[in-house]
C-alpha cells in the first residue's frame, strides 16, 4: 500500500477569495509523482482552535499531513504554536536558526523575525540551501511556508525524509464524444477492472462536447488493459478520438 | 452574525493533481460580496464514504455547504445517491427534469444521461436558463456542477435562495517593507481593533521585499480607523508605500 497523505491550508486570504491557492496542485503533483496518494485537503481559517482540530484529524487518519501557511513573523502567524498544541509540546527556539536568522536580517534583526526560529519541541528542521527560514517535520506533520516559492523549496527539502511508494501508471484519451453516450459502456469496463480508476470527465471546446478519459492505478498492465477496453469501446462508439 | 459556509470539492482528478481548482476561489469571491463567510473548504475523493461523512461534518457545523463535482452520467458521478444517504433518504427521479433532459437530448438519450434528472427525495431543484441539468438545494446543502461554467450558472441561480448577510469592508495597502520590520507594531494595531481582521501577506518582485497589508471586517468605521493605523505605522516606519 502506497503512503497516503493530506494537506492543511491555513490562510483568511484562501477563504475570502483575495488569493488564489496554488500550493494544492504543486503538492498534489508531486505526491503523484512519487507514489503518495493524497485522499484529503482541507483549507482553514487562521485560528487556534481549527488548525488544531483540523491538524489532530488529519494527522491520526493519514500517513503524512502537508500545512502550507501562517509561519512567518506577524500576529496572524500561528500555525507553529497552534500545531504545538495540537502535539500537547511546548514551543522551542532552535539556536542555530536563531543564528543563521541573525546573520540574514543583520541590522533589520527584530524579536519578531527571530519567532520563525521556533519549533514544536521535537520537531526536525528541514534545511535548504535556498532560503534562510527553514521548515520542519513534526512526526508526521511536515510545515512548509504559504509562499508558493518559498513552499515549492521547503517541499523538495523534505519530501526525501519521507517514506515513499510505487508511482501511479496513469493513461488518458480524449474524443468528441458526449460523454453520456459512452456511461454505461465505460460502468462495465468500471467493473471489469475494480483495481484501476477510470474517471470521466467531460467539456467543451467552441460549443463541441469532448469527454476525457483517465484509466489510473499502481499496476501497470491492468492499467494498459482497462485503457485498451477504453479505446475499444470509443471505437465501438464510432467516437472521433482526439489525438494526444 | 452573518451566515457561515463550507465548501466541499468532490474529485479525484484535483487530488491527484491531473486538474487544477479554479470553483473554490470563484465560490469565495461570490460569498464575500454577499456576506456570507466562508469558513472552511474540503476536497475528497469520489468515494461515497468520504463524501457522506464530509457533507455530514459540515452541514452540521455551518449555515451553507456547497459542493461541487460529481454530478454527470457516469459510474464516477456518486455525489446525488452519497448525499442523500448522508441525510437518510432515498434517490428520486424528477419528472420534469427527465422531460427536458429526454427533449435536450433527443435520439442521443441514454438511461446513463437521465441520472441527471435523479435529486435526494425533498431536495430543491435549481432551475437555470442556460444549461439542461440543475443543480439542487438539500435542506442547507447545495450541489453544483465541477465543470467551471456550468458551475457558476448553477451557483448564481441558488444564490438569490440563500441567507445573506452584511458584506465585509476591506482596505489593502502596500509598501516596500519586510514584514518582520512591522510585525511587532502590526500587532498591537491588530490589538487595539480586535474586531478587525488584519492580515499580512509578504512577497517578493524582482528580488525586492514587498508586504501587503489587508483590514477586514463587518463594520466599515471599524476598518478604516485600523487602516488609518496601519498607514500611520508604514509612515513612522518610513516604509515606502505603493501605489494602489
Amino acid at each position: 500500500m502506497n503512503p497516503t497523505a493530506s494537506i492543511l491550508i491555513i490562510g483568511n486570504e484562501i477563504l475570502s477569495g483575495r488569493t488564489v491557492d496554488t500550493n494544492i496542485n504543486h503538492i498534489a503533483r508531486r505526491l503523484t509523482d512519487l507514489g503518495i496518494t493524497l485522499t484529503e485537503v482541507r483549507i482553514v481559517r487562521d485560528r487556534e482552535a481549527e488548525i488544531i482540530a483540523a491538524t489532530n484529524a488529519l494527522r491520526s487518519t493519514y500517513s503524512y499531513v502537508f500545512t502550507t501557511g501562517g509561519i512567518g513573523p506577524t500576529h496572524d502567524d500561528i500555525t507553529i504554536p497552534s500545531i504545538a498544541k495540537a502535539f500537547g509540546v511546548a514551543v522551542e527556539r532552535n539556536l542555530q536558526v536563531e543564528s543563521k536568522l541573525r546573520e540574514y536580517y543583520a541590522a533589520r534583526a527584530t524579536a519578531a523575525s527571530m519567532r520563525m526560529a521556533d519549533f514544536p519541541a521535537g520537531a526536525r528542521v528541514v534545511w535548504h540551501g535556498e532560503h534562510f527560514a527553514p521548515g520542519c517535520i513534526m512526526e508526521n506533520v511536515i510545515i512548509l511556508a504559504g509562499q508558493p516559492r518559498n513552499m515549492q523549496v521547503m517541499l523538495e527539502a523534505a519530501l526525501p525524509m519521507l517514506q515513499q511508494g510505487q508511482p501511479m501508471h496513469s493513461r488518458q484519451i480524449d474524443a468528441w464524444v458526449f460523454e453520456s453516450q459512452i456511461a454505461e459502456g465505460l460502468e462495465s469496463v468500471q467493473n471489469r477492472f475494480p483495481e484501476v480508476d477510470i474517471g470521466s470527465y467531460p467539456y467543451r471546446i467552441e460549443g463541441r462536447a469532448g469527454t476525457a478519459l483517465v484509466a489510473r492505478g499502481a499496476d501497470a498492465t491492468k492499467v494498459e488493459a482497462a485503457f485498451a477496453a477504453i479505446t475499444a469501446l470509443l471505437e465501438d462508439q464510432g467516437a472521433d478520438i482526439r489525438a494526444a
